[in-house]
């Protein structure tokens, strides 16, 4: 049995992420639900050049800081969450594969999906981790992300 | 390529359920997210008894019906969504075990979750498929499941 305030965990890792070791890293006897989130790499056309894949980077020593915080906060906003995880990609990323993976339990399916809206918009605003999108034209642009408060910093 | 408007698959099997396969007959190039939600079988106390597992059957015939008819709901609601794909277990099902495992792909994340939400309300209260609670202490209850208007004429 877990404990009764659950598990949080976020990897960073360049190997190709596992939908499957998200989703037991969450599932409880304890939860009916399960909620998860796969973002993967678009194949955008920009003019006319298309995006063939992304490149990933971390502030890595702050990552786990900003994402125990952000755990705090779900956890008061949603008492009954019970575990989280998020494993999220690091360089290259081609179009069609995953580049972060999210996975929320709870006893009942709304507290999950509230969860996890929360999260994703929260991941993208307050965590550093920054996309170059690489175009087939050679092209490389580092990603404006308007959510993300950190990419102003940083370029 | 798919077809731009998108697949649409419902699966019913008394066989065990892979998040992976329903995952991969969703994730799309045009797409940068996939919703997922898996509802497994919850370890719930009544009374003095413990839910040891769930016992699922359907009415497979209106099932596929009332999902297009479903399916067709949600891309009125939201057009961006590009595949849909649902597995739900019949027979007996261990607690922990998933008895449905849903995943919706759209461009953006917030089509993609709004979609699961409302798919997961409607598939609890238009597709007729009943639960029947088994309890540790040898009873057994077919669950009134309060959103279902179905369960009504089948009990």
């Amino acid at each position: 049995m877990s404990s009764p305030e659950g598990s949080s965990s976020m990897k960073l890792t360049h190997d190709q992420l596992s939908l499957q070791e998200v989703y037991e890293s969450v599932v409880s006897p304890a939860c009916g639900a399960v909620s998860l989130f796969v973002g993967t790499t678009r194949e955008e056309q920009l003019g006319g050049s298309t995006v063939v894949g992304l490149e990933y980077e971390a502030y890595e020593a702050m990552v786990q800081s900003e994402f125990a915080k952000l755990c705090e906060d779900i956890r008061r906003r949603w008492p009954s969450v019970r575990h989280l995880c998020a494993h999220h990609r690091l360089g290259w990323v081609g179009v069609g594969e995953a580049s972060v993976v999210v996975a929320i339990s709870s006893p009942h399916r709304h507290d999950s999906h509230s969860a996890i809206q929360h999260f994703l918009s929260e991941l993208k605003a307050k965590i550093p981790i920054w996309k170059k999108e690489v175009y087939d034209s050679d092209e490389q642009q580092w990603k404006q992300n308007v959510e993300c408060s950190w990419s102003v910093n940083h370029h």
